[in-house]
C-alpha cells in the first residue's frame, strides 16, 4: 500500500500557525504517512525573517525566496500561511501553475479572491483547500461542502470570531463595558494590538462571504456582507438583552430568502435567546448553526483559532489533498451554478429590539406605535418605564424588513415627544 | 462541465430513509446534478412488499428482487436502507462484486462486518461510505476520517440515540419514573414498540465501535464495547445528580488511554456536569464531543434519526460517490493500521457516585472509608445524611479504574454495617 517515495510539502509562513504545521508534520510523521499512503516531507519553508530560531525546523530549509520555492516544480503541496493579499494570492497561483495543490488558511485572500484562484485550480487539475479559513479547528467548509452537498441549507448562523465572542461574553458575565472588556482581552492575548478587523467585523465578514457562497452554491463577494462592529454595544444593552431572556453575540448570518430565489449575508451583534445554543458558547470558543432542509438544525462547535488548532484544521486538508494526489482524484472545486441574487441589507427581515427616550407624558405609546403601524412594522411587545420625569419606551417588534425599520427609525426621531433613540438591536435564533 | 449520461443508482429499501431519499433524489434532482456533475436516476428500488403505494415512486422501478437488481451491473450507486445484518450484508457485497460503489445507514451491519465490508470495496476499487449509520444528519464520520485525519483524537463522548435522550431528558425535566418517560416517548413514536436496541444501549454500542474504529485508526467489534443499558436509572439518581450539579446520559464513550497505547469503548449511563455542552442536549438530539490533540474540543450536533436528517446524510454520500465514479478517485477506506489493542471495561479510568444504605451508628464512614483506601479508590467528598434511623451515604471518588471500583463495592457489600449499595454511577465530561 504505501509508497516510498514522498509528498514533497512547502511551507509559506511558520508563524503562529506554521509553526504548529510544522510540528505537527515532524511529530506525527508516521500517522501521516499511513493516513495517506505515504510519508510527507517538508521540502522547504517560506519566510520574512529568516535568521529567527524556528525550533524543530531545519534550517537548510528555510528561506525568504517564496517565489522560487513554489517555481520548483517537484512540490506536490504549497501549504499557504503567511496571510493578507499579497504576496499569498501570486505565491499560491504560481504555486498551481507549477503543478502544486494548495492548502490555505488565508479567509482574506479567499473571500475577495476565491472565484480566481478556484480558476486556476480547476484549469491546472489542482485542489484548493480552505477549511482552516473559517472558525479554525471547527469541520465547517468540509461539512457544508460534502456532507450537506445532497441538501439544501437555508441558513447559516454563527460566532465566528473569538476576539469579539471574548468580549462580549466578558460584557455579559461581569456587567463591564466594551473598553474594559476589550482592555483584559489584550492584556490575554485575545486581541490584537490592533482589534479593528475583528471588533468591526471585517474578519466575521470574510469568514460569512465564504460560508454563503458555499452554502448557496452562489458567489458572495465581500461587498455584499453588510457589516456592523460591535463598538457601540453598551453595558445598558446586556441589560435590556438580560430583560428579554436573551444576550447579545456577534453573529454572521447567511440566509436564503422565504421564497428562495435570494440571498442575504450579514454581520452585526444581534440579541439571542439564552436557550439558543449559541448563546452558551464562551470565551473565544467559536459554533456555528446551520439549518437545512432535511438535516434540520445542525451546530458545530469548537476553538476558532490559536496555533494548534488552525494547524488541526491545515493538516486535515493537506492528508486529503495529498490522498487525492496519489489517487488521481481532485476534491470538490468552487460551486457556484446556483448564481442567486445577493440582496441588500434593506431586504433582511429579522426582529427589532428599539429603546427609545421619550417625554413622560401621555399618548407617547399611541404616537410611537401609529410610526411603527404606518411603516407596516408590527409590535410584539411594548414596555413603559419613567424615572426622574424621563420615560423611556422598549418596542420589541414582529418580523420586519430591515427597509422598513430604518424607515421607521427615521420618523419616530422626527417627533417632538421621542427625545432619542437609545439603542437598536437585531434580534435572532427564535 | 455536465455530462449527460446520468449515474444510475439503486435503492434497496424504500421505509423511513428510504423513501425520503427517493424523494430528495427526486424533487432536487437538478441540484444534485450540478453539484455532481451529472443527472443522478433512480434505476430501481428493491423493497420487501412490491404492491405497497409509495408515492413519487415509478412502480415500473419497484422490485422484490434486490439481488437482480445490484447484479445488473449498469449500477454506479447501491444505496443500502433496509437495514439488518441480512440480506443487506450479500446484497452490499453483491453489489460492490458488480462494479457498484455503495452508501449504507446501517450502524449493525457496519460495526459487524465493516472490516469485511471495506476488504471488498478495497479489492473492487469501489467506495463504501455510511455517514448515515452514526448520529444521522451530523456530519461525524466525515469530520472525524478526513477534517481530522491530521490530528490525534483523544476521546470521542457522545450522545448518539436520540430514543434514550429523548426519555432521560423527560425523567429529568419532569421527576418521571424510567417506565412512565418510556410510555411517554412511545406514545410520542420516540421510542420503537421493542425499544431494547435502544434502551439497553445495543444501538449506541454499535455506533461506538464504528466511530472508535474510525478515532482510533483501530478495528473496534461489537464485542469490544462494555455495555450499559439505562433501564435502571430511577428518579432518585436523578435527584442525585441534581445535588452534585449534574444531569445524566446515555453516552458512548472511545477514550484512548493516557500512555496512548491502548483504546477503550463503551456505552453506560453516566453523571456530567450541567456546564458541559452534552449537558443541554435535549429530547430526542444526538450531540458528540471530540477531544483531539491540536483541534481541542469539538461537538457537533443535530437531530440523530428521522425520515429527512438521515436521508440528507446518504444523500451527501451519494453526491461524494458519485463525484468519485466521475473523476476516477476513490475516498478514505478503512484506516486500521494503528491496530491498538482494546483494552477491557475493568481498565477504564473515571470517577465515581455511590450510594450506600448503611446502618445509623457511629464509626460507618471509618469503615467505608477504609474499604476505599485499601482498593486504592481515593475519595473526592462524602456525604452522610440520616432519616428515621436509616442512613445514607454518597460517596464520589476520584478517577479509578472501573476494577478497583468493582473490588471495592465488593468488599463495602461485605461490610456489615452495610445495608445496600443503592447505586453505582460514572462521572463524565469534567
Ligand atoms: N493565528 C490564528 O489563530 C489563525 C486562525 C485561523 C486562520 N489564521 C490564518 O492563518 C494565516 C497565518 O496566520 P498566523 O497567525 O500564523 O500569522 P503570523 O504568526 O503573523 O505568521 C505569518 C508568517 O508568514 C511569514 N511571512 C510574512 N510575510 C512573508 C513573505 N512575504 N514571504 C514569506 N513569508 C512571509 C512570517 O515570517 P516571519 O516568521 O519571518 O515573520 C511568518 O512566519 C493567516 O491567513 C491567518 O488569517 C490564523
Ligand atoms: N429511521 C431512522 O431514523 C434511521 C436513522 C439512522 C439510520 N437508520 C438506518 O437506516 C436503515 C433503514 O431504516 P428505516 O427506518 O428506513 O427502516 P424501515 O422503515 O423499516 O424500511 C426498511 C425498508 O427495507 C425494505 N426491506 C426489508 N427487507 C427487505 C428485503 N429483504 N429486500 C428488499 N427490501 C427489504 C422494506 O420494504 P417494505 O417497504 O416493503 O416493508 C422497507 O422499505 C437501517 O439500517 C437503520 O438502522 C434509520
Amino acid at each position: 500500500m504505501m509508497r516510498t517515495r514522498p509528498l514533497k510539502v512547502a511551507l509559506l509562513g511558520c508563524g503562529v500557525v506554521g509553526s504548529e504545521v510544522a510540528r505537527i508534520m515532524t511529530t506525527h510523521a508516521d500517522d501521516l504517512a499511513a493516513r495517506i499512503g505515504a510519508p510527507v516531507e517538508l521540502a522547504g519553508v517560506a519566510v520574512r525573517r529568516p535568521d529567527r530560531v524556528r525550533e524543530g525546523i531545519d534550517p537548510a530549509l528555510v528561506t525568504t525566496d517564496a517565489t522560487a520555492l513554489v517555481k520548483r516544480g517537484d512540490i506536490d503541496v504549497v501549504v499557504e500561511v503567511i496571510g493578507g493579499i499579497e504576496p499569498a494570492r501570486t505565491l499560491i497561483t504560481t504555486a498551481m501553475e507549477h503543478g502544486a495543490s494548495v492548502v490555505s488558511a488565508n479567509k482574506a485572500l479567499l473571500a475577495q479572491d476565491g472565484p480566481a484562484l478556484h480558476a486556476v485550480a480547476a484549469g491546472q487539475g489542482r485542489d484548493l483547500y480552505y477549511e482552516a479559513a473559517v472558525a479554525g479547528a471547527i469541520p465547517l467548509i468540509r461539512p457544508l461542502r460534502e456532507s450537506l452537498a445532497g441538501d439544501k441549507v437555508n441558513r447559516v448562523l454563527g460566532i465566528v470570531n473569538g476576539t469579539t465572542n471574548f468580549i462580549l461574553d466578558a460584557m455579559d458575565s461581569t456587567g463591564a463595558g466594551y473598553q474594559e472588556a476589550l482592555d483584559e482581552a489584550t492584556a490575554l492575548g485575545y486581541a490584537e494590538a490592533d482589534p479593528t478587523a475583528d471588533v468591526e467585523g471585517f474578519d466575521a465578514a470574510a469568514k460569512a462571504a465564504i460560508l454563503a457562497g458555499i452554502a448557496f452554491h452562489t458567489r458572495v463577494r465581500l461587498d455584499d456582507v453588510h457589516r456592523e462592529g460591535m463598538t457601540e454595544v453598551t453595558a445598558a444593552d446586556f441589560a435590556s438583552a438580560k430583560e428579554m431572556g436573551c444576550t447579545i453575540k456577534l453573529l454572521a448570518i447567511c440566509e436564503r430568502a422565504a421564497d428562495g430565489a435570494s440571498v442575504t449575508a450579514r454581520v452585526h451583534p444581534a440579541m439571542i435567546p439564552l436557550s439558543h445554543p449559541l448563546a452558551n458558547v464562551r470565551g473565544a470558543y467559536n459554533a456555528v448553526f446551520v439549518e437545512a432542509e432535511a438535516a434540520g438544525q445542525l451546530m458545530f462547535y469548537g476553538p476558532g483559532a490559536g496555533g494548534a488548532p488552525t494547524a488541526s484544521a491545515v493538516l486535515g486538508d493537506l492528508v486529503a489533498v495529498c490522498r487525492n494526489r496519489l489517487g488521481g482524484g481532485r476534491g470538490p472545486g468552487e460551486s457556484a451554478y446556483a448564481a442567486l441574487p445577493v440582496s441588500p441589507m434593506g431586504e433582511v427581515v429579522t426582529r427589532y429590539h428599539i429603546s427609545l427616550d421619550v417625554a413622560d407624558k401621555p399618548g407617547v405609546l399611541a404616537q410611537v406605535a401609529t410610526v411603527f403601524a404606518e411603516h407596516g412594522v408590527s409590535i410584539d411587545t411594548v414596555r413603559q418605564s419613567g424615572k426622574d420625569g424621563e420615560a423611556s419606551l422598549v418596542v420589541v417588534t414582529h418580523r420586519a424588513s430591515d427597509a422598513a425599520l430604518g424607515g421607521t427609525v427615521e420618523a419616530l426621531r422626527k417627533l417632538d415627544t421621542v427625545r432619542g433613540v437609545a439603542s437598536i438591536m437585531r434580534v435572532e435564533g427564535e
